[in-house]
């Protein structure tokens, strides 16, 4: 039996080369003084700036641009968002760029609402009940972030990587042009592809028992970032692989696939502690930790997954007996990671020991020495075993 | 490459047993004087009438009762149920039923706020813009009406039927609570997921290059229907089998499947005009003329769909050669219709002969001979062959 659940996924998606008067409505719809974020020459580059800017003049409507964004964004940068945003009195946002720029522009959205540090408000010391409307350009086919409601900040000085799950932070508009993509560098399209890969296997590694019919939509993600992605990587302006992942990406992540069941993931929180420690990709990260986790969590319950994982998303035979079929799934997605998108393998070639991965255990197991919040239960040692094994 | 496109599907869904709360919220929402179309004692038996009245109560909204809803909707109750909402003053909607009941309440949403006769408005002859908000609980997996935009609508003198579909009609909320569905009978339940898969196949052979992403949901839907309608029809009230169909049913025909490729459906028009003949029951025409239909459109540019599509939805073995695959394929439909679903195969089983068939060939092959909105161009004379297949 599923439990209920509320299905409420409002973002409009403009698809395909963007239109400027789709552009202007949309923002004109919701408020009169954009703040626009961005992060990097190459929203120039792409001609998205000189668009914005142009339909700022059609439309009439006044820009603040702001475009302090890093990898893994700070809650610092944040806050400077969130300060001008405030003094010069935006009422809608527009970022484009990729995830931590999304994820940046959804932090700003709600803090500038609450009179708090905007940390505080990560850790859930204020209430969010509303947050400025906001619109993505997504420039990378990676987090989703551009149709969930989702943000991921990082503070660097206690070492904390937090999210902010705040349903008014849903984007309401989001245009996604697969041309855009075609210039994200091959470790980029590498990294992002992995993270729509890991996005669907935690939720696919969510429950034991899941609608089927969100099962069989995860192993066509699974199936599509497969097919598509090594594509993409040799030939960077393959349209169809493309808009494959560029539709991909946030499917996997808009909260569809999971509303039927608990919201368990556990790569990612462990991929947020080496990443708060060291700033790493968080897409690399993922792409390390994946089969080291999912061996892990080879039991009797889940090779009932991994046996329909491996022969509807990866073409396995059937005949192969369970054991052989999680063993082979998982080391068709180390061929994936590592052999077709050419990502590092181990923690180590990345500069990472083990120096840190008792303090980071200690952290996930935080539930009286154990992970409670995942698909399995995790002791600390769970967890220094898994890290261990991707050094 | 694919087109353009704007994916926009804003409804609210509430999967799993109604809580009073949430429906009255919904309503108040929109309005303060409800409209409430409902068909037939079951929605009293099932306690959804109670529960719309005590929500009313309880929420204080007016409510005005409309029944006059016949399977294969007529344009004169639509007609009737226009007048009464409008001589009323309502000014939100609720539907409780199947998609006849649905389907009544879309045009009847707009129909409100245009003062000319709906058959007028369903020909065309006046634009829609506007309509009434409408809200659905749906207790029937089969048309899918309860989350998209379209209306089909009988009119039984010009025995014309004709679809109405105007993005202002699509429901704000649905309730969907796979319970309801538990007393559906066993014919209904076997009509219902033939619309389902057919919906899904229509989709499918809409175009010979589609995005693989939605490929693989399709390939999806159909395992999904295929599992779990023969599970249906023999354990009503198997939650998990009810919640997969009634999640399908949506999903199969919201336009998320179908927003990159054009809209070229052939088997719905083929069946429309049986139906405007016979008033057979809609999945009943489709389960029949579906085989026939997939057989008449094998060529080599298909041959790859029904591979991908015996392969991956049917579990077919992909040693078999194509032309062996798509016969596969078509038996496993004629199987899953026929043999587990138990649907009759034949139009002559229903006492429909070939008297009309040229009058209704001609009708869907109104392009100078040819019907030429589908996805293979039809002549005449392949319609009437079709439906004499069908006999």
């Amino acid at each position: 039996m599923f439990k209920q659940f509320v299905y409420d996924i409002g973002t409009k998606v403009y698809f395909g080369p963007i239109d400027k008067s789709s552009l202007g409505q949309e923002i004109t719809r919701y408020g009169h003084k954009l703040f626009f974020i961005y992060q990097g020459d190459f929203i120039k580059q792409l001609g998205i700036y000189d668009l914005v800017i142009s339909a700022g003049k059609e439309y009439g409507f006044e820009i603040v641009e702001f475009t302090k964004i890093q990898p893994n964004p700070r809650h610092s940068d944040v806050q400077e968002g969130i300060d001008l945003c405030r003094q010069e009195q935006c009422d809608v946002i527009l970022v484009a760029g990729g995830g931590s720029a999304i994820d940046s522009a959804k932090a700003i959205a709600s803090g500038v609402l609450i009179d708090a540090p905007i940390w505080d408000v990560v850790l859930g010391k204020y209430p969010v009940e509303n947050s400025l409307p906001l619109l993505t350009i997504s420039t990378v086919s990676a987090t989703g972030s551009e149709m969930n409601f989702g943000a991921i900040i990082s503070n660097l000085e206690t070492k904390d990587k937090l999210g902010l799950r705040k349903p008014s932070q849903r984007p309401k508009a989001t245009f996604l042009n697969p041309e855009y993509t075609y210039s994200v560098p091959q470790f980029q399209t590498a990294c992002g592809s992995a993270d729509i890969l890991c996005h669907t296997l935690e939720t696919y590694f969510s429950s034991d028992n899941c609608m089927f019919m969100l099962d069989t939509f995860m192993e066509g993600l699974v199936r599509t970032v497969i097919q598509y992605a090594p594509i993409a990587y040799t030939q960077p302006d393959n349209y169809e692989a493309r808009a494959n992942l560029m539709w991909a990406a946030p499917w996997a992540i808009n909260d569809f696939l999971r509303y039927d069941k608990e919201n368990n993931w556990t790569m990612h929180p462990i991929e947020h502690e080496i990443s708060a420690y060291y700033d790493i990709t968080h897409g690399l990260g993922l792409a390390i930790i994946m089969p080291r986790y999912l061996r892990h969590i080879i039991d009797e319950k889940s090779l009932k997954r991994f046996r329909n994982l491996g022969i509807n998303a990866f073409g396995l035979s059937c005949e192969n007996d369970d054991i052989t079929l999680a063993e082979k799934t998982i080391e068709a997605i180390e061929a994936f990671c590592y052999e077709q998108l050419h990502l590092e393998s181990h923690l180590s070639s990345l500069g990472i020991d083990n120096r840190y991965f008792d303090e980071m255990a200690a952290k996930l197991a935080s539930d009286h020495g154990y992970f409670t919040s995942g698909y399995r239960k995790l002791s600390k040692q769970d967890i220094v075993q898994i890290l261990n094994e991707c050094l």
